[in-house]
């Protein structure tokens, strides 16, 4: 496979597909870009290389942002700070990494490693953690398959460097998560140090040029005016994701919104119309969208992707873009079998959240739907065959 | 100056001094005596070295536990937590350390560095930064005259290592106590890195060796039923201290502690008997002693050392060991001119803590008070003269 190079293009669509990756959260990654094109513009282009490129015995240490994203919109960061914490546990580690990845291919942080790319000219590897944005630090697929977070390096825009080397991965979210608060609300993190083969194992591969070819398939068709949905099904169906799914379509009629514990917690409602008349959507998120019922079923759980699309023009929208009065498209993207697995699910599933029920993949709840409609068809149609009967 | 050989007899004396220097607080150093002496049997004898023993380009890092020393009591430490995180900072600077020294001569904290000290096989340097025992980390004579406290390094008993770098010890502080709160509530700590050269600018020197000899002459005192109060104030009279006072003499008859923030804050009040019969004494601290009051009138305050002593034995007592009904007497005592210069009351006067008041030193308090009694008695015996010469 050719390396990719990525240029301020590449950014601008791979911003557009993470938001998509980003199931509502993840940060709106509109900062991010500004920083990392800049980056580029001054430092050049970054390398996208394949996992297979990376010695086996080559150090990799993921960077990315931690904290409540919606302060960063009030922060001023000059974006080199994610770089600082590389070299930090560079420095720690005295040794130097190969390449840097991102740690979620959802919202701002697919962004983040490529301005510390840029900056210390070494290549970001096509691949992540999470294949998606998701709320806490652990979960992540190096810790479902056994990497250390620690040693890790937190910073903040005020050059004050913390280093954690706690073995427990869950302690040292919970750590860093009280630090986080005492520095700002935001910081940049180096962590999940690993070698060429654990990145291998472990990372969830090819999510970064998906990312970008799903976003410029969208760009494209929002140019055209094309049918995005449709694009974004074809994008992913060739994919390890599976072919998106469109959820509900209708018009917000209430967000609920709470910042709490540096969590954006609260819970979307929408009124159907079109194919949906007469129906109402409910989605539960935390940072990113967990759950999502119709008509009081549950349509598509976490990991699986629950985003919002503008209904008119398709243009992916995050939680904390859509307002009371919108016009939206969910959809629904079925996440790669790596993230389902017994282990992954136990770090991630619904249950870990605080919900009651066991993870059913959104394909099969689709099913599940498409059946009843089927059935209710077909009874509706034995009803009126009876009614026609006894009134014929 | 002869090297010191710090063996068990000098650890059971150092602890007795520690407590007077304590101020009240510092921890009960029973546990850290028990386990210094426990290393000292296991690996050795540990030499107290004098300051201009060190090199100039020598590396010297100070070891401590911090956080509420009333869990200190309820957790099982190995005692060699401390060393474990020395060992971290020296990995991470890349240097080992020429010798080790206490934070504070107050308390616990005395004892910490010997246990440190006989594992690595390194010397303690008989100084330290407090003088005393006080209650926040950045209160030391090396923060007051320009030692960073990062990169420093906190753990705790699972083997779970922090690096702070956060220039601003404030900060780094703040910081460090949120920590402890998510580490257990104590923690160990090796921080404020120097060389041979800053040490000898920034300690306080002979401290070691004095809560040594204080502790010496305390046991002796008490052992052979000698005034211990005499005792301590032929010590500290031939140091770097000024001669010690007492402050007051009665019965305990309330104590208020409350938990709080990590922080043991509360007041003693005390009915005087023999000569301060008819008088009440009050002490507010807050770890440690902070300022004493006798009717109403301030009559020492920090950083000057307030200390208990118990009126029957002598023996020094922390405000942890005090309850309702001792009998004890107050002692004061002044401390070293470089503990009260404008910089360092700016960092530990009372003003720092939240009184209204400026610092004023214990002897000078004490000699206000004896001219107010001389000129009540000059007064007193006026009006007798002239009642006689009345009725005469």
């Amino acid at each position: 496979m050719v390396v990719l190079e990525i240029g301020l293009q590449e950014i601008e669509d791979l911003v557009i597909g993470a938001t998509i990756l980003g199931a509502g959260g993840g940060g709106d990654p509109y900062i991010s870009k500004l920083l990392a094109k800049k980056a580029i513009e001054k430092y050049g282009k970054v390398k996208l290389i394949q996992p297979y490129q990376v010695p086996d015995d080559a150090l990799v240490i993921p960077t990315n942002v931690m904290g409540a994203t919606t302060i960063l919109q009030e922060k001023i960061l000059s974006g080199e700070e994610a770089y600082e914490a590389l070299r930090y546990l560079e420095s720690y580690l005295g040794e130097k990494t190969f390449a840097t990845m991102p740690t979620e291919v959802g919202g701002l942080n697919s962004v983040t490693p490529f301005i510390v790319a840029s900056k210390a000219g070494i290549p970001v590897v096509d691949c992540d953690g999470m294949g998606r944005a998701l709320p806490e630090h652990q979960m992540t697929s190096f810790h479902v398959y056994g990497i250390n977070a620690a040693p890790m390096v937190i910073n903040n825009e005020k050059n004050e460097h913390i280093l954690i080397q706690i073995k427990d991965n869950y302690r040292a979210t919970d750590i860093s998560r009280s630090l986080l608060a005492q520095m700002g609300g935001i910081g940049n993190m180096a962590g999940y140090t690993m070698t060429g083969e654990q990145m291998k194992e472990t990372a969830i591969s090819g999510t970064i040029s998906f990312a970008i070819r799903l976003g410029s398939s969208i760009r494209k068709a929002i140019e055209n005016k094309a049918n995005v949905f449709a694009k974004i099904q074809e994008a992913t169906n060739s994919s390890i994701y599976s072919k998106a799914i469109q959820l509900f379509l209708g018009k917000i009629i209430d967000v609920d919104r709470r910042l709490n514990e540096s969590y954006l917690r609260g819970r979307v409602v929408i009124k159907g119309y079109k194919e949906f008349e007469g129906q109402e959507c409910t989605i539960h998120f935390q940072n990113e969208n967990l759950v999502a019922y119709r008509n009081n079923e549950k349509i598509a759980m976490v990991p699986d992707i629950i985003s919002y699309l503008d209904a008119e023009t398709g243009r992916p929208l995050t939680i904390e873009q859509i307002k009371y009065g919108y016009r939206i498209m969910v959809i629904g993207i079925p996440t790669p079998e790596i993230m389902r697995t017994n282990e992954a699910i136990k770090v991630w599933g619904p249950r870990y959240f605080g919900y009651d029920f066991d993870y059913e993949p959104i394909e099969h709840l689709h099913k599940q739907i498409l059946i009843k409609l089927a059935n209710q068809k077909l009874i509706e149609k034995e009803v009126k065959r009876n009614v026609h009967s006894v009134s014929g």
